[in-house]
């Protein structure tokens, strides 16, 4: 039986010998290092173009026909184009996912989600990072169409068993925040709820009805329209939860403006915080650490979640044998003055 | 005469035309919007393709044979890349970039300082980004090979009349840190100054000793090595700044982490910030809110660089006439408890 001619990825060798110098050179001319005359320079890279050599780092990507480019993007809510960009958790999310694809030889490119369906069948991409899916998304359509691999950052709002998902562990993150406040002495702790077609606001709820089980806590829940100005529809909400009888004496919000809204209701009505009343919220907005007074935040990690993101979308770009297809981020809290048990409260139970 | 035969842009009539719908169905199909069948979309993209049918968003950068994408790069140094998404100043210019580009219908790929010129000569963009650049950069040599248009973020080492860069005004940040600390009651100033082939440092010790003759103020600098660890060598810097007779009464630094050396040299020499010593530095680190005592920073506002730098790239790729083709942003001055007049100094200065 005669050997099957395979062809084989050029060595840098191959590149050295066609271009007369030593391998060393070679690897300075590729990598922008060391001192080389132009010359030398540009015949390296003309043997490198005539060989086909590619670098390992993207290697993989290109000896699979593949572009080396991940997309990442944020569902599209029909004409409202969401800059979510400009939103803490996935500023930081893409800065995360970005890092991770570049020390993986991979370049991740962000869509903006007002994209046309037009761009996303035209931009070449390997795979694509899709955030907060909806059931009934466009997007995802047109890239099982084109066969692009997708995976979701959120989980889907009907998983079905092959979905590949990366997600904050939201029920966690709650209940981080309902112990820690009830070890701080609240005994009645509202909820601020959005009310949005993503899966979030239901995890929530559910974590948060389950506690209250668990503890023989009363569930007291208020509910706000997310869009088109959650601020002043959460302060209602707030308000609602602050009018209830007897008053609730801690309130968690679940978006990252929530702390900033409950404290403006706290004001309204007259409460000191955390004197009067506790609050905390699930956000990665910095400015937490300093208003009056500093917020009790839940972070999401969501820069942890965007590095898991990449790293399962390569599996699933490589087709990896056995990988974990759905991966949960723990959150971590970051305890500050709003939840602190007040002096008075704490004098009351020694 | 006869008129010359001009291709036109195809217009959304003519796809509605030729897939038998309406242009507000075309526009729906193409934008993801409205509630359609899935044939009707079908009907709807064939269409589009067929007429080479481009949304304005990206009708320009098509129309020039471009690829709607432009890149975003830190200079590389040598063998050692520089994780440059992770650094305060450049994520925040990178997201600021990257929302000014999706504004305007395009898309921005951040690359890794460390990636070969392999990849630069093939992968498609229509401009690039450059941040900051050396004097003898094999980046800047690649991309004008390529005929790659390129602007720079931060001032090239030895400007040339052709270069077109964005930066921060870092002469202006700087006086306003001085102007801040001298009417803070700050009569020696030292600074901390970093050796580093880049434009900054060089910028910053000429506003330093240009503000320095004009109040008739020592000049006060230590210098300190950038690479490998300017931790470490900054805080030797500061502490030989500490040991002059007689002592500064106030120690600026210029780099992102600078504050915390500071902070480090100063409790290493037993004296009380802002009481012994004011402290402030240039940074985008949000920590400086809450250290003890919090740290009064500059902020170059690196998300307008950002957005001036998209700005000032989609000009010279489309070259536009007349074009700012040097444009500096203001910083801003965020004061903190860490340069606050000490009591017993404002009893002695009435």
């Amino acid at each position: 039986m005669e050997s099957t001619p395979v062809w084989r990825r050029p060595t840098l060798g191959a590149v050295a010998a066609r271009a007369g110098v030593s391998t060393a050179t070679v690897s300075n001319a590729l990598n922008g290092t060391g001192r080389l005359s132009e010359a030398t320079r540009q015949r390296v890279l003309a043997a490198a173009r005539e060989l086909g050599y590619a670098p390992a780092s993207t290697a993989r990507a290109l000896a699979r026909g593949g572009t080396g480019v991940l997309g990442l993007t944020m569902t599209t809510y029909g004409d409202l184009p969401v800059p979510y960009i400009e939103i803490p958790y996935y500023a930081q999310l893409t800065l995360g996912a970005m890092s991770a694809a570049h020390e993986r030889g991979y370049l991740l490119l962000a869509m903006p989600s007002s994209m046309s369906p037009w761009m996303w069948l035209n931009t070449p991409l390997d795979g694509v990072i899709h955030g907060g899916p909806r059931a009934d998304d466009p997007v995802r359509a047109i890239l099982r169409e084109r066969g692009v691999p997708m995976i979701s950052e959120g989980r889907p709002p009907e998983p079905r068993r092959c979905d590949a998902w990366v997600d904050a562990d939201h029920e966690a993150g709650l209940r981080l925040l309902l112990d820690h406040l009830a070890r701080s002495g609240a005994r009645r702790i509202g909820l601020s709820l959005p009310l949005h077609d993503d899966a979030y606001p239901r995890l929530i709820a559910h974590a948060y009805r389950s506690w209250c089980d668990e503890h023989r806590t009363p569930a007291l829940v208020e509910e706000y329209a997310s869009l088109p100005d959650y601020f002043t529809a959460e302060q209602h909400a707030v308000s609602r939860l602050l009018s209830h009888d007897p008053r609730p004496d801690a309130v968690i919000g679940v978006y990252s403006d929530s702390g900033h809204n409950i404290l403006a209701a706290a004001r309204h009505h007259g409460l000191r915080v955390p004197g009067d009343l506790l609050v905390a919220c699930v956000s990665e907005d910095p400015d937490y650490a300093t208003t009056t007074p500093p917020v009790t935040t839940v972070s999401l990690r969501p820069d942890r979640v965007g590095a898991e993101a990449v790293d399962l979308l390569l599996a699933v770009i490589n087709a990896r044998g056995v990988v974990d297809r759905r991966r949960l981020v723990q959150p971590v809290l970051l305890p500050r003055r709003s939840t602190r048990r007040a002096a008075r409260r704490r004098n009351g139970t020694p």
